[in-house]
């Protein structure tokens, strides 16, 4: 039988125009209309109408189709029985001006995984469950993978009507905005008994596996990821009527913190750890004005622990240190802190067999970026896989890119996967 | 007949509660209705609120008021006949989250003055002329001083078709969104046989005075102002995927140019220079992506014009070299340039006798601010009182304070000068 059911794998053919039929479709709902990247912000009715393309697509091959409270949409291919389901899937939402593949590859691969599986008539021992992720990116609100914290309950209603928008909007206050019904959250919650693993393709967002000319990545751990909101605090003045050495200005004062922050990732002490300042707000902002207050984002990643807390503690102190030599003061805030997440060694090893039997190159790799993936670990074991990402690795922008054939053969080696894992508790390994 | 004309401002009681309720009435039109500072921006339906104020306010002391096609108020009170108007007044735009003072205090002086002429059935030689200037402040469009400069001539329609602010909308569209026409710019010029004189009240916006103890200062020189946008080209990619060292963080690039201006300014050869980055724009501005873009705009001031023009020029140099070693590169992009204004000693020498008389204490000193004088300086002969600000000389900032008993006593010494200017070609000197 796990000839057979391989077979399903081995019989797609490289669906290359079913890719970019699929991938096309979802970037054109954005809000730029096409230019400058793809703008679908988690909780805002693009990403609603995104998730309801999903939904319909999965409608028509006959699954059954389900969104919950947090805004995950779910198609399920039943089981023979057995309650334990075997998932895979990924997020809609974007970043602002954001590439068309982040999050998409991984929702397209399961509608293509699905439609193989319907085609070939492939009945399931255990429930496959195709997901979409709501609110994965931390762009919005500032913590990330919304909707799978959700379902592994790693976050609550309480801590969601804390976290807000540039606007003010909570996370919460934005779900209702969409229809969802944030008194419900509770059943979001996705119960132990009911998984027995979950897989999430996704694009590498870094060149390792195009310098390698590999066909595809299996994800041994993914970074944890510490947020910092660090504001300084000086005093705006004019910038005409203020002599040079009577200023507190909060912009020459944050500028000297980045290149803290930068030194700090770049000393061999911290090889391997990534300090990034994505957002930068200044007040009044004003060409006449020196700024009074200068908000700054930053981003702490390690595959390391104690490596990635330690560096956070020490960033705030050499902040607070370089706010003071430049006559300012400076505030630090915890925005989010999730821990590196180690994926299942089983799943490497299926992964690694499936990826041979179909003669695809494959390296085993870390992943930078956090994803829903290092949640739902909380749940059930869980694996990635990375699809080559081009152009040098560039995510996070409109010149994010990976080729259909390259997303096709990550299609392949999915559905390969989790057949495989759908057969792998027939045999137990003696 | 001088000494007669002379009463008319020794007759002036201090005129505090005209001054707070005045600057009150003022303050009351902001976008921030009073929380956070005044925001009022040169030609919105706010700022044309303030002039209609200031318009009524005229017209009730019974002076023929009106408003010009560069949205300049102005209201006269006739001569006996002589053609050469003897003007004051300053601006009633504001910065975003800026001050009650910069600007209103020369505006409500002017209103005092005439009152106090009014009120005295003062009958002037040369027509005097109360100015409220449009759209003084740079914060909108980049550039100061529109209104004024539209009345020297030292900027035309289509100059300001290509200022734009940071929606996109040009001076000209602001202009037309608020009912002025901009075809009909060239009857806003003044022609220099209107004019003998022109003298603006304005806020220190430093503390000289206010460290000094003086009363009044008397400006002999505005320092001139060379806006400069620095564009830094880095490649947005994402903060988890990108390794430190195969990044092109465009913000980290802009933290090095940032303090590279800041040393510039304080180097011994540029004591006296001013240089501030008042406004940082980071795209896409995103916690999780390294900035791919961002823009640094410069202000540079000094009372040296040839230094400052070679510090614009050093600045850029350093800018692009300082982009290369990041691994970036740089546009810079020349927004304005005003050389500094050497003001009437003629007028100096007269406002110096006036403060004596008043038993003020004055002290001849350099605006580090540009204002509509500079502008006017082109027209006729210009001069300057300063009142004192307080908090430090913090200005463009909702903490920006001057005490009602200061800007009383301005209005006592610029109603003494104005009649002083008024009789002063009636005995040449000998």
């Amino acid at each position: 039988m796990t000839e057979g059911n391989s077979t399903a794998a081995e019989q797609v053919a490289l669906d290359v125009s079913g890719v970019d039929e699929l991938i096309d479709r979802f970037a054109a709902l954005s809000e730029t209309h096409g230019a400058e990247g793809v703008t679908r912000l988690g909780y805002t009715p693009l990403e609603r109408e995104a998730h309801q393309v999903f939904a319909t697509f999965m409608s028509h091959l006959g699954l059954s189709v389900h969104s919950d409270a947090a805004g995950n949409t779910i198609a399920e291919l039943p089981g023979d029985g057995r309650p334990d389901g075997i998932g895979t899937g990924s997020h809609l939402d974007s970043v602002p001006h954001g590439g068309r593949f982040d999050g998409i590859v991984g929702v397209v691969a399961a509608m293509l995984c699905a439609q193989t599986l319907a085609a070939d008539d492939y009945h399931p021992r255990h429930p496959l469950r195709f997901v979409a992720f709501a609110n994965e990116e931390g762009a919005r609100f500032g913590q990330a993978c919304n909707g799978s914290r959700l379902a592994a309950g790693t976050t609550d209603a309480e801590a969601l009507g804390e976290l807000r928008d540039r606007d003010g909007i909570s996370v919460l206050e934005a779900m209702r905005s969409v229809g969802l019904d944030p008194d419900r959250l509770d059943e979001a919650r996705w119960r132990r008994e009911d998984w027995d693993s979950f897989i999430e393709m996704h694009i590498e967002q870094g060149s390792v596996l195009a310098d390698g000319a590999d066909d595809i990545g299996l994800v041994d751990t993914i970074s944890g990821s510490t947020r910092l909101r660090l504001t300084v605090h000086g005093v705006a003045s004019h910038s005409g009527g203020t002599p040079m050495l009577a200023r507190h200005d909060a912009l020459v004062s944050a500028s000297a913190i980045v290149l803290a922050a930068n030194d700090l990732a770049l000393d061999a002490e911290h090889f391997g750890t990534r300090i990034t300042i994505g957002r930068i707000i200044a007040s009044p902002n004003s060409m006449t004005t020196i700024p009074g207050e200068v908000t700054l984002d930053v981003d702490i990643r390690d595959v390391d622990t104690d490596r990635q807390r330690q560096t956070a503690l020490t960033l705030i102190a050499r902040a607070k240190e370089t706010a003071a030599l430049h006559d300012t003061s400076l505030d630090a805030h915890l925005i989010a802190d999730t821990a590196p997440t180690l994926l299942s060694r089983r799943i490497i090893e299926l992964a690694s067999r499936e990826t041979d039997r179909l003669g695809m190159v494959h390296r085993v790799l870390a992943s930078g970026a956090s994803h829903d993936t290092q949640q739902i670990s909380r749940v059930c074991e869980t694996g990635m896989l990375f699809v080559p990402s081009l152009h040098h690795g560039v995510s996070h922008s409109p010149d994010e890119f990976s080729r259909a054939e390259d997303i096709a053969r990550g299609v392949q080696a999915l559905t390969g996967l989790l057949t495989a894992l759908d057969m792998a508790d027939e045999q137990p390994a003696s």
